[in-house]
């Protein structure tokens, strides 16, 4: 790769000062119409790239936002993603998009390669495996507005935009109950993060306000995925106690889990299922599943509306706001115990 | 937002040279150990940001690739991007991903972020819209390796990764010509891609070779996606001489023509049905859907490959090499007409 061109290359070729070049590629009006046509004509004999970067290290102003999230492979962040462009096109904004995979080495990694990129700004979304946020420290002490979403962490003093997550577990079991389940099991994540956290207290609490047991054997920890959803309701429908209802943790685990129950003839919604995330696949499985939407266009609109806000304060974490969204059940076949 | 230290507001702070903070910073040994202690502590005190821009912007190397979309919503484009990641993490490249959501503007916008953000390299796949592609130049000027990969254009002369097009198109025409399927109608894209007039050659060629017709009525040209393969479905089978088979231009294609087969009553495998990419729905979706495999992974770290031989040679474009990989069908229910 050859030395990239600079404004200093451009001087010397023509025998003028820096600050010459300078003054006539920004078009300041005491430069010579002469002296700036031979200048701009250098520039491109020499191929030089007349980016926005050198002014933007001055300014601090890119108009890059950089978004961070576990992986675009999952539709809700594809679409979070999708809106928050859609709210920071009008201003001249563009976003870049780093994925973590899940992994908090490649996430820190993301803050340093944004960062490095100057993006204007980051938001962001936690790696399951995330547990200490103090890469995050970077962002604020540059004072570029940092906004968490969905996946945070309460010790950073950042904005944040999360679905209510207690409530959205809560209303996954309420509706299994409702449609006339009773013996309801619930598969998450092993990992320490607060939305599942808070998801499984909102399924004990609708359990307790029903008078229902809260049942250890009806709680498997283990990973997220199809494959690790065709594992939990394998054991759990090895219970000699066997469950009537699932609430998987996430649409894939969901789909795991209905795809053991047909290998093991409980086709749902013999045996109920309900997931969470609405993914794109959920309305065209058969059975159809059962979802509790977490809005992602609505989480992506407040994101670059916050963002907006943020960049226009001196100090951005002035007045920082948590912003909280509701969950909506989305009926579907999967939980149709009741003829619906 | 406040301005961004630089070196210069540690030398006027330390009344000390500019270049001895720089020499300083970088651990020249010609600076005294009490210098560099001042230097670091000034430094830290003002919250200078130590990111590796500055020398990037002398040797071109941020050791940052861009990855330029359609969309991560498509599974197939996720997929590549987390192979290149794969293929490139053990030399210490990291990704970030620009989405053009088919927008000719938005790529060209792409590619400004990219290089503003000094990558050193962009890999990218057309925008449906696309057909000038002079955007591009700039980072070949820059001698910045571009690769191309599933949707190119020859104009450009850089290294392309594709699949063979036409042979996906012929490999589905003839796999439903094998399943008994004689009366074969295509929906694809009003786009001039060449990927998908390469697939409609591919399907023309099948046709033939089996001395069936190419009729007009059966080639619907119109958008990619679920709402336009139900139009597009509907279209066709409103036709005098219905078609008992249908190739869709991308497995959410085939998913709306699902749709549409299942509301009117000709269930697939009555009216057979195979798509393109097998998108993680495709084996889920009842009935489960036929389709091309287009060998993301492999196309991922074939990409990754090429970066990592470009950006080891002086000129990046010396041996310009256009790799083509072999598509699969994966027969699933939708294209069953043999009992199986």
């Amino acid at each position: 790769m050859s030395k990239k061109t600079t404004i200093y290359d451009i001087a010397k070729a023509l025998n003028i000062t820096v600050s010459t070049v300078s003054r006539a590629l920004s078009g300041f009006p005491a430069i010579s119409e002469a002296t700036r046509k031979a200048v701009v004509e250098m520039a491109e004999k020499l191929n030089y790239s007349p980016n926005r970067l050198a002014s933007a290290l001055k300014s601090g102003k890119t108009h890059i936002i950089g978004v961070i999230v576990p992986s675009v492979q999952a539709h809700f962040f594809a679409s979070i993603i999708h809106c928050i462009e859609d709210g920071l096109k009008d201003s001249g904004y563009r976003v870049i998009i780093y994925q973590s995979n899940e992994s908090v080495e490649n996430e820190i990694n993301g803050v340093k390669t944004l960062l490095e990129a100057q993006v204007d700004g980051i938001m962001a979304s936690l790696s399951l495996e995330t547990q200490d946020v103090s890469h995050f420290q970077e962002i604020i002490k540059q004072n570029k507005p940092l906004i968490l979403f969905d996946r945070v962490n309460e010790e950073l003093a950042v904005p944040t935009i999360t679905l209510d997550d207690f409530k959205a577990g809560y209303m996954a079991t309420q509706h299994l109950i409702d449609q006339g389940y009773r013996n309801i099991a619930f598969i998450t994540t092993i990992h320490q993060i607060k939305i599942f956290n808070d998801r499984l207290k909102g399924y004990k609490a609708a359990l307790q306000d029903n008078h229902l047991p809260v049942l250890e054997e009806y709680i498997h920890f283990g990973g997220l995925s199809i494959k690790d959803g065709r594992f939990g309701a394998g054991k759990l429908m090895r219970l000699q106690n066997k469950p009537d209802a699932i609430v998987a943790g996430d649409d894939f685990t969901a789909l795991g889990v209905i795809k053991k129950l047909k290998e093991i003839n409980q086709m749902p919604p013999d045996v109920g299922v309900i997931g969470f995330a609405n993914e794109a696949f959920s309305a065209y499985i058969t059975p159809n599943l059962s979802t509790i939407d977490q809005h992602a266009s609505q989480m992506g609109k407040e994101c670059a509306k916050m963002f907006l806000k943020m960049i226009s304060q001196e100090n951005p974490y002035h007045n920082t706001e948590h912003i909280v969204l509701n969950p909506t059940v989305v009926e579907r076949q999967s939980s149709a115990k009741l003829p619906s």
